[in-house]
């Protein structure tokens, strides 16, 4: 059974993670799964714990964090807390499954450091014009929260270098297709083909 | 202008290195080059200067290894030597041409160290058993001298780890298109992305 990736994927709000993860997911015929979250919030009606995410106590989240059970979390003081339990991502990984993991790039890192063999792709918009016209035609935010979101974007792009790969999404097809094209390539990578390469130097010829 | 991508193929010998150089070059519609090595050795009827090899005399290539003209050579006393002149892989990198270097796996790591962004790949048989069956296949070699190809096989495919990826030349077509998507997805690392990064980060919005 070969492992499964760990493929993290980064980018800006606006620059269509959702979409190209979804995408990911349902063209993987079942080998991909999303990484389920522990948050402290309060399930939502129809959500399942487990599913949509391990909905844990503020006692239960702390003791994680102690325990070192998280890639990553994130606990802002009075706010709902979510962090990626390692074991559920562990767990699929050893089932040969790749997970996808939408996070942004301080949680992509401290996903890295913990994770080395992980793979971190950043989606990249095409320009920041054309990020702006995204935003401003979801319709949903207000003038002000569109240009924090485009400076918050400047800041996440300008970290791109710590990536492994960038992948712009101007043409959603395309962009999927390349997303598909690094997963394929990693798995070609030594980490991944160590049972083969082994095999092969011990076997008797 | 992208700059091109130093694409170092390194493989056992049987193990079908040129038939798959061979189809990527053709394949690229042009842009794809093979490396062109210097050698002492004397030109053979039909064999271009700069084509098949860049002919320089001993002292020329002395000179070269002065001053640091080669990502790798290979000198052994009394014999012609062979290297790979910098400046032509510089050159063809820059007017954004994909080079393809053949090489064993110590120069493979010497250029890798010269040159930390070419990308090594290692082409493996699909077992020691198979590797034995092409060698003998050949018909062109002793039992004693293929017993030899085996034993150094064996030792190259040990040091499959250093490599960046490891294509299994088991069925030919598989092992061509994956060999072209890595190609690809490399194509998708920051350091090839450099100048759209830059341009992006430095955008007014």
């Amino acid at each position: 059974m070969k492992r499964g990736i760990l493929f993290i994927i980064s980018g800006p709000s606006g620059v269509g993670k959702g979409t190209v993860s979804k995408a990911l997911l349902e063209g993987s015929g079942g080998t991909m799964v999303f990484s389920v979250s522990a948050t402290t919030r309060a399930p939502r009606p129809g959500e399942v714990h487990g599913r949509e995410y391990f909905f844990v106590s503020e006692e239960e989240f702390e003791r994680m964090i102690e325990a070192g059970e998280f890639l990553e979390y994130m606990k802002v003081f009075g706010r709902n807390n979510y962090g990626t339990p390692r074991r559920y991502v562990e767990e699929q990984l050893a089932m040969g499954n790749d997970v996808l993991l939408d996070i942004d790039v301080n949680g992509a890192m401290k996903v890295k450091e913990n994770c080395p063999e992980a793979v971190a792709l950043m989606l990249a918009p095409p320009s920041m014009k054309e990020l702006r016209r995204r935003l401003e035609n979801r319709g949903t935010e207000e003038q002000e929260a569109i240009e924090r979101r485009l400076a918050e974007a400047k800041s996440e792009l300008s970290r791109m270098g710590e990536y492994d790969f960038v992948v712009v999404n101007d043409d959603l097809q395309t962009a999927i297709e390349e997303c598909r094209k690094v997963l394929e390539a990693c798995k070609l990578t030594p980490a991944y083909c160590k049972d083969f390469v082994s095999d092969l130097i011990n076997e008797d010829f």
